[in-house]
């Protein structure tokens, strides 16, 4: 695995360890982590293997079936969505994710009964951003899009 | 397997092998077969491990993991509907299916940015219906509920 083998790039002092999204992401990484695996490490170390530089995406291989512990990131990630879409709207917001053979699928977040946000997956294995920045820039836009949508149909989101 | 050690419940004229969900259910059923297991069997036979009568539920364990036999006929029970809400609506409708450990998870189908079905699935394993007019009936109200919801928000169903 490349975290064991490359340096880590997220530093403890990055200022985006602060943002709101990055920090629900921690959350969210650390309420999966079973094993207890992270319990001794920094929130700069849980999250470096999100970010991914050119060199560690050239790393991994174009094809090939996500481990468990992509699963989890990928799952963390809707579930932090799911969370600051709840605080937005005030509504139970549900994530569903759906990932078949060779890292396709799809992910959702269900309000009431409406699709909030419907994002399809693609080479789940490979799961990552450019920084942190990134990340937050990219749920940011995300979220945006789904609360909209909540406000838009609310009937809907309420049923 | 229980499947060759019961003898078939379903027969070849059993009348409601033309009821349109029972053909539907064959249809997906087939569609699903990858390896060709069912080219040589007659409708009855593929239809027949979802009768679970009681006699052949009380052979399943309570507790287990779905194998993905089992699942795929979850999935082709869903995926039928889909397309029978999709008929009756005019309406793409999307199946998504979720199974986690244990059977435990949720079958929901889209339609547009409406959830027009969400049913959550427990002891996936057993999956079965006690005839197949049962599980005629079970498709007919849960189709029935969701084309009346796809009416009712028709302009979410259309996003």
């Amino acid at each position: 695995m490349y975290e064991e083998q490359i340096q880590q790039v997220v530093q403890d002092d990055d200022k985006a360890l602060q943002d709101p999204i990055v920090r629900q992401m921690i959350i969210q990484l650390r309420a999966m982590d079973g094993y207890g695996t992270y319990d001794t490490w920094s929130d700069a170390k849980v999250l470096d293997p999100l970010v991914l530089t050119k060199e560690r995406r050239r790393a991994i291989p174009v094809v090939g079936d996500p481990d468990e512990t992509t699963l989890s990131r990928v799952k963390a990630f809707y579930n932090a969505l799911a969370q600051l879409i709840e605080r937005e709207t005030g509504l139970m917001a549900v994530p569903v994710i759906n990932i078949g053979h060779e890292g396709f699928g799809r992910a959702l977040i269900v309000v009431g009964k409406l699709v909030a946000l419907d994002k399809t997956l693609r080479d789940v294995h490979r799961f990552g951003f450019e920084s942190l920045e990134a990340m937050s820039a990219e749920a940011q836009k995300l979220m945006g899009k789904a609360t909209a949508l909540v406000n838009e149909h609310r009937l809907v989101a309420e049923i």
